[in-house]
């Protein structure tokens, strides 16, 4: 059997997450026991949604248990079977976590799905064609439930989750406006994702400077508020939501690191009677099928081709995963194990 | 004709409203034309909302102009009518406004309404029958959406709102629990409104005290939440919501004086996926019947009898609004005219 090098929660992150709350190791995968499967795994996914894991005590995902692998979705292929639904040379995405190998007990549902990479990318199956897009089409349809014409705005615009809610609400008639941090991610997102305006947050010192900007960006007011990120970015845009608009909040990355993160107005909540709406797509898998059809077929018609951020070698899974908390990746963050 | 004491908004408050915010005046109400009615009102109804009227620019309701009656709901009696839909002596209820009487035009749909006082007295169209009641039921009903089992809170829990959600939710097989200020609110919150618990808010110095409170008295819990006061309260419900748990946002009266209220936790509405929703009832119209229909039920049966405060004669009604916005009032604010 292959050796495997993994990668651990080694102790949590106090503040902030560091390098050192890591540990690499290399295990001896065992041999395969009746219905499971070796994937070698091409693709590890790096999510904001982990570091909430790294932290002990209750938050929206379980804590990651120490001296584990860290968990993670993974795209690879079959290595070795002993599950008759699965061939040597299938291309699987899993919940494989930061190591180059997993053992699936294939037969447990939704453990390992067989992809199709002929039309699309083995990689978009972690991010447009995965769980962010799903993310974003739950967000845009199920809660914000945008109406033609209506002005969208995201934040985290040109990550994974940003760039296919955009896609999706702009095939739905909206006006749609990102905030990104920097010129580069700004001006693809206008050029290449097609955003009608994208706002560098970094250019505005305070919420008062950010809300001025929305209000040239959203001459028609904001509708339907796609949330990454949380603190001044939040502030700011609840100042220009429309009466009864929506708030989807996906994630809230600027708290992560446990800085208490207050909201300044929550009486606007009520004032333009807006619901605001927390969630969790794994928690909505009956939305799936649908999503990732219509997500699926923007990717392989080339609509939706969301700019990816590519680490080399699980070793620099840690640098690229707390560069990502701090927005230094560039569209969908992976790790290539292959 | 009769002479009209009126009470006009004379100057807006800087800070927390005052007694000379208002003016007492008097005014010759002019002859009847056609279509019209004179309404001399028993009762005029104060609610937090005004409030938020007496401040200039945007809030969820218009302001109210200077040196106009303020607005609000009354109910009286008909004592001149040029319009045949409506006798001298009819019992009727309208946004009559801070006056002994007032003037008018019946036809306009929605501007006066006939009210049976048979099993319901006349002031219970103001709260229990009235705005207060289709608010806590729109809340409960439309927003929370309780089922059988779950744990409601409300703040504000004897006011007119409060104590008509109570009685709402206990009818829907929901463990209630009040949050108030004082042990005499917090008596009758459970031994005449039918509450499991409440709580005391003034024993408490900080959100991490109530929030020890809230975990005693709702063991499995809090499903939804009707929110009337926000601050410190909403801090300490949030850490107690369950998953995907609702929140109606109907009043932040904390707030109303212009100090700043922010939300200490509003990532928690992501990590309980929870649904935070303001709403104005007079917005829900469509509702009305329904919700009228099953409080009118409840009370004219007993199971909903609303405390009141009254103050007598129009000049006490701005000490009484001022109290009110202090929580000095016990149960549902009117002032008596006649």
């Amino acid at each position: 059997m292959p050796l495997n090098p993994q990668i651990l929660l080694d102790n949590r992150p106090v503040g902030e997450a560091m390098a050192s709350n890591f540990k690499l190791v290399s295990s001896e995968t065992p041999p395969l026991q009746d219905g499971q499967v070796l994937v070698r795994h091409h693709f590890l996914s790096l999510d904001p949604y982990m570091r909430g894991r790294m932290n002990e005590g209750k938050s929206y995902a379980a804590a990651q248990a120490l001296g584990e692998v860290m968990l993670g979705g993974t795209a690879g292929e079959v290595a070795q079977s002993q599950n008759p639904k699965f061939a040597v040379g299938d291309k699987v995405v899993g919940m494989g976590g930061w190591q180059e190998y997993s053992l699936v007990n294939a037969d447990e549902p939704g453990a390992l799905h067989k992809v199709d990479t002929t039309h699309i990318p083995l990689s978009a199956y972690l991010g447009a064609v995965g769980m962010p897009g799903v993310t974003a089409w739950y967000g845009l349809v199920k809660i914000i439930e945008p109406k033609p014409g209506e002005t969208m705005v995201v934040s985290a615009a040109t990550g994974a989750v940003g760039s296919a809610f955009a896609v999706l609400a702009k095939a739905r008639g909206c006006r749609v406006v990102g905030i990104a941090g920097g010129p580069d991610k700004c001006a693809y997102a206008t050029t290449e994702l097609g955003m009608d305006a994208c706002i560098d947050y970094k250019l505005h010192a305070d919420a008062s400077s950010l809300s001025k900007a929305l209000k040239q960006a959203c001459p028609d007011g904001i509708d339907g508020y796609f949330e990454n990120v949380g603190g001044m970015v939040l502030d700011a845009v609840l100042t220009r939501m429309n009466a009864f608009g929506r708030i989807a909040v996906c994630g809230m990355i600027a708290g992560y690191n446990g800085a208490p993160l207050p909201l300044s107005y929550p009486a606007l909540i009520l004032v333009s009677r807006l619901k605001v709406q927390g969630f969790i797509v794994s928690e909505h898998m009956e939305v799936w099928p649908e999503a990732l059809k219509e997500l699926g077929g923007l990717v392989a018609s080339g609509k939706l081709r969301p700019r990816e951020s590519i680490a080399q070698g699980l070793a620099a899974a840690p640098e690229a995963f707390l560069g990502l908390l701090k927005g230094k990746n560039f569209g969908k963050q992976l790790v290539q194990l292959i």
